[in-house]
């Protein structure tokens, strides 16, 4: 949290308001956004709770009233639900105060929003949780809700230099939220410190108020992924994995995986989620004159991919995961590149997702930390995962790596004068 | 289908609207049914696709326009949805005709709506998909949507003598389908016979236009499991299932399991799903004055299990998924009760789930078929299922079995003046 101990909950609010009035223009990172309906949200939420007095932005494929989930699409553009998403039920009951909608990709896959990364207004946020990464980093909210199918909170955790949390697949409700890819499809949570997740972790995760709070805890053994996608990982990422593990190192044994049999899951993973796409979305392909050609040739490719395949994949995809059940069962938590390297120039692409692939088809709880950065002094994150079922030895884990890495970056938030 | 040869697809839509006009005021399958939006979703649907002509019913927890979904609560009454629910729409699109919204259990848990058996009004119909079973059974529909949690396609299909096909987990979008326990939520499909639900599974889990038609085909072998809860089976579900069983052993080798190693597997299915309902809903919690006694016990005993137990009981599924993936993969299908005998008299409950809460937690696909009988006449269905990832060998297994078995019985349905 952006927020000194003897600054009050108001002042704080205020002071986050006062940014997005000042940058928000340039960054773009709300869908929606009405300073009266937050006004009216912070009088309404209450005082008390575990996320007393934290602004909390929500991805646009995530249902939060009064606003409509456009799910960054012409075909959802005005769609009021009928209630709150149950994520955000759980949060506001706990003390947090809606800001806004968050941009997201188009339903969530690669088409960008206009969002702009913090860090340098020329560079895509990464996506598809843009608008969240990149108000998190603004220090326009607190907290904010992300989704990830793919890559999607891992790859704008890294470039916009937050923290992203993709817990263990099934761990928060998708009530509520729009879907890509069930196999895959996976609620969690940016913000600027590990505490902060954690926080909102245990409101989402336990659905007892007396949820234990994680405390920082050294892991013995470090499983080191390069992955066999390290041929695309830049020197900014190469550099950014050997730091942390020489870092770490002085608490933990680091050991080399290699992962040369798992090679085949980021193929599997975009067949697997293209297939379920093409399900899921099936109405709004009907109409592809409102749909980007890389979306609607995605689709189209999952009709193609026939039935007999589908189900040799996700046996592949079930054959992986209890693989890695067995690799990762030695080791406290695994650390991994979160992507290929800075954000790249550019608001056309949202960058290349192979760094997460892999981990979304495994289903593993995943932590991207910021700290690090690259030649151009963008932020380049790093990821740890920790087994199945193990989120919170990973939070508690990610605590104790935080706190061995760099300060995150701050952004340099300049009044430029840009029109968006 | 309850259609001859030579009827026109006209006469057999005026068939079903006349047994509804004639039946439906003692049956109520449905909760929300309204003769002209039908006869102007008839004039609009195409008129080929693989499912034309067919009348569908939409379990009340699925979105389907212009319906309000209520979900059989009434903090959900005239909520009207955005859009369709995607099976929904791939349904319609294959050329069904909704007919209407059918009744659920409240939130598909287990507080019944006012739903009679047709084969004898004072008896349930069974739930959670209790409109949906009923509505096929008395010939108002060709095919309904259901979902099942624990045991709400199952039972119901076994109370009122239809087919009822829960395919794996995962095989159909639940977008636009209401959640109560992701882990276990699947959508599925009730009809008269099983070559009909085999047209609606090509629609709904392959993309491909020409997924393949699924021909009938004798099993080589057999797993016949009694379970561990056989003792709580009663004698006509014993019968059914002796008598399944000699039948099918004209063509297959039948070999008894021993599933003692499976027995908490109907406790760790009810301790997960109270955990993961409390969070779908978390909201709705919150009216403990709008919610039945049973539910509301259920979601705080939900909140009451510690992550810690919870994250237990996720991995002990996940170990006797495993165990069973290997056990199963030495039979073509096994054959297991569907239900602990004829539906119950009286409307207040809607049976027991207990033959189903293991296979739901374990994810396979299963098919309840009908034409066996219990003492009082009533309809006693007998469950197949195959490993996970084999939804069409099931159903090609499943047309084979059916043409061993009785023709299913049909009901009596009589003008009784009762009033519901």
């Amino acid at each position: 949290m952006d927020r000194t101990p003897d600054m009050t909950a108001a002042d704080h609010i205020e002071q986050c308001l006062s940014r997005i009035a000042r940058h928000e223009p340039m960054i773009r990172a709300f869908a929606a956004f009405d300073e009266e309906v937050v006004r009216a949200e912070i009088a309404r939420v209450p005082k008390s709770g575990p996320l007393a007095g934290l602004l909390l932005g929500v991805k646009d494929i995530i249902d939060a009233l009064p606003y409509p989930t456009a799910s960054g699409s012409p075909l959802h553009e005005g769609r009021i639900p009928a209630a709150d998403a149950s994520a955000v039920a759980q949060l506001r009951a706990a003390g947090a105060m809606v800001a806004g909608k968050t941009v997201t990709t188009e339903f969530a896959f690669f088409s960008p929003g206009p969002t702009r990364n913090p860090h340098d207004l020329s560079h895509t946020p990464g996506g598809s949780s843009s608008g969240s990464a990149a108000a998190v980093a603004a220090g326009f909210v607190d907290i904010a809700l992300g989704s990830q199918t793919a890559a999607s909170i891992t790859r704008p955790a890294s470039y916009c230099g937050v923290v992203g949390f993709k817990p263990g697949h099934g761990c928060y409700s998708l009530t509520g939220v729009g879907a890509l890819a069930p196999s895959f499809d996976t609620l969690g949570l940016l913000a600027a410190d590990v505490r902060t997740v954690s926080a909102a972790h245990a409101v989402l995760a336990g659905t007892m108020p007396e949820a234990p709070v994680v405390e920082a805890r050294a892991p013995r053994r470090i499983g080191l992924c390069r992955t066999p996608w390290w041929g695309q990982a830049e020197t900014s990422t190469r550099q950014a994995l050997e730091t942390a593990a020489r870092l770490f190192s002085a608490d933990a044994e680091i050991v080399e995986l290699d992962l040369a049999d798992f090679a085949e899951g980021a193929r599997l993973q975009a067949a697997i989620m293209a297939h379920e796409a093409a399900q899921s979305l099936f109405a709004e392909m009907q109409h592809q004159g409102k749909m980007s050609p890389v979306l609607h040739r995605m689709l189209v490719g999952g009709t193609r991919i026939s039935r007999h395949d589908h189900l040799g994949n996700l046996r592949q995809a079930e054959g992986m995961r209890a693989r890695m059940a067995g690799l990762v069962a030695d080791y406290d938590i695994l650390l991994a590149p979160a992507a290929p390297g800075e954000a790249p120039s550019g608001l056309a692409a949202t960058g290349d997702p192979v760094f997460s692939r892999l981990w979304s088809l495994l289903r593993l709880p995943s932590i991207t930390l910021p700290g690090l950065t690259g030649p151009a002094g963008m932020p380049v994150g790093i990821q740890l995962l920790s087994a199945r079922h193990r989120d919170e030895d990973l939070l508690a884990h990610a605590l104790w790596a935080e706190a061995l890495l760099p300060a995150r970056p701050r952004p340099m938030l300049r009044e430029t004068g840009q029109t968006p």
